[in-house]
């Protein structure tokens, strides 16, 4: 069986991409990192769907916190916004963040045999994040090719990103056909310990558009 | 002044860098990682190069032992071999190594505002991974002007190797008419606790050539 890598946040792309990947009858490595979020009941999040989906291992990564600063996704004193239309780069972008995540799935992935990962990366419905863009994974690809043994050897990775051209009501349509059960997964910038989302931050507006799109009960807990 | 994260492993190469970056100009932000790396003399020997050339902060950050198998470097089991000559990579190669570390300088620079990575990589001199040479840094760095918010926004990141074509010899050169206290670097893959090394491994190798081809007394102190 081909074995994969997939970036696991534990909100809804990251959970479809997870169940995309298993479909394809990958052998699946989940990754997840504790890298001074907010909102760690994403990680809660992750490890459900990672046992519900069905992963060979599912490895948490712990990064030094003091690394990431000037987001608010790491720093507490720096509020996070309420969406606001717009191309802006919020925020709540952390630097280098999904490059530091392909990196280290990177080795990861050659340390067990897999050479493709998989990244919940979208450039719709999404927050500008430059890192999400189809240019990024591009790039990305090629550097792992590059950067390692089994690459510049002929036995190259893959990066996919399957959800990189569709729309949050796609993702979802998706994803159900595939069996995810959304009300596992948390995508909320400032989820509660159980899991609650804000429902006003970008990540929550993305999702709640996303079930009203696709003409699907959104199972989301709110805080009120 | 410009600003400048410099990754620091404690040996000849990344001290003679970091030198590079403080001649300069450069104010200095130092990284270095632990990793499971046998080899925990080179933690302090970074920290010795760190005080003695001065940094304004020098951030070790350690990385979960657990994503890196299979290397010699990272695991007991696997024996360190004696230098051999030829072009193979050989097993002290660990998967992805300098792409997870120059993401995280990535990450660490634009937190702090720095716009250039150093890295002493070279590809004279070198045991052969591939994420040591020209092509590599490249793709490294075309992927952090796409990966992120100061790189799209046209504030540039450089990776600067600027020991890229430098071999062994011209390195300690470099580094002497800068300054640098050799005899505080460890460069051996298993030095024992006091840092001294076991002079058969590739990197006892070519640091012994290179001393022997500059003319210059080897301060290295070794186990026997």
């Amino acid at each position: 069986m081909k074995k994969a890598v997939i970036l696991l946040s534990g909100g809804l792309d990251s959970a479809t991409c997870l169940a995309l990947a298993k479909s394809q009858g990958f052998s699946c490595y989940a990754l997840s990192f504790s890298y001074g979020q907010r909102h760690s009941a994403e990680l809660l999040a992750a490890a459900r769907v990672a046992k519900a989906i069905g992963v060979v291992e599912h490895k948490i990564v712990s990064l030094d916190v003091g690394l990431f600063q000037g987001s608010a996704l790491t720093d507490e004193s720096i509020v996070v916004p309420d969406y606001q239309e717009g191309e802006a780069i919020p925020v709540t972008y952390v630097p280098a963040r999904n490059t530091i995540f392909l990196a280290m799935a990177l080795g990861f992935a050659e340390s067990v045999g897999a050479r493709d990962l998989f990244i919940g990366a979208s450039s719709i419905d999404f927050s500008h994040y430059p890192d999400c863009r189809p240019e990024f994974i591009d790039a990305f690809q090629t550097l792992a090719n590059l950067a390692t043994k089994a690459g510049v050897e002929g036995d190259k990775f893959t990066v996919q990103a399957p959800l990189q051209y569709l729309n949050k009501a796609q993702t979802i349509q998706l994803g159900l056909s595939l069996g995810v059960d959304y009300q596992l997964t948390v995508s909320c910038y400032q989820a509660d310990e159980l899991g609650k989302a804000c429902g006003q931050c970008d990540s929550c507006t993305f999702r709640q558009r996303g079930f009203v799109a696709a003409n699907v009960q959104d199972p989301t807990l709110y805080k009120t």
